[in-house]
């Protein structure tokens, strides 16, 4: 099976923004920021995500938004982040768009409650 | 009527990128971009929208995600950009955003179908 993916120059911003407009898949593209192939079932584990048909639409999504290349290996998909292209069309955006991930999980986390001290 | 809008540390990154993952939305942040106050009626026009309810619903997904303010002056209502709010939060973030959308419009109009010559 051959996935559809954009070309270059068929990758349009809103398609980006509202495909990156998740959290889970946010945190997806995080994760696949590291660089490399990455299989699907390892990014799973790494976002404690178990439902995989739901990832399954988190792909597609960002697939054919221009966000990722996913193909399949043997009875997996690999995934990696088109970073290149991105951001050759649309300097900044991804770094400015992580960088706001981080801030956000950071303000979140000292927004925690404190544990009670025993 | 008050309306809701988020504090600035309530504002979340992927609200923001899902309410400014639609066309429409992201040609009215354009338009407001210009900066100061403007009338819903009149940026309406700007973008060559008639449904105004259809737009409402644009006004209040860019307001709840903490991207305009909104606010009824009259029988109108005032809009404005956050842009101080999201500078302050996501650094660069509205920049290459409001930049990849004039980069997608340069490049839809040069693949524009020359008109034929006579």
């Amino acid at each position: 099976m051959i996935l559809r993916h954009p070309e270059p120059d068929q990758i349009r911003i809103d398609g980006v923004l509202s495909a990156l407009g998740n959290p889970v898949r946010l945190a997806a593209v995080a994760v696949l920021d590291a660089g490399g192939k990455h299989n699907c079932s390892s990014v799973l584990t790494v976002l404690g995500v178990t439902s995989k048909s739901t990832m399954t639409h988190h792909w597609r999504v960002l697939r054919e938004s221009g966000v990722i290349w996913q193909w399949p290996s043997g009875r997996e998909n690999l995934l990696s982040l088109r970073r290149e292209d991105l951001d050759a069309r649309y300097p900044g955006l991804l770094d400015a768009i992580l960088a706001g991930t981080r801030r956000d999980q950071e303000a979140a986390r000292d927004h925690e409650p404190q544990p009670a001290g025993r």
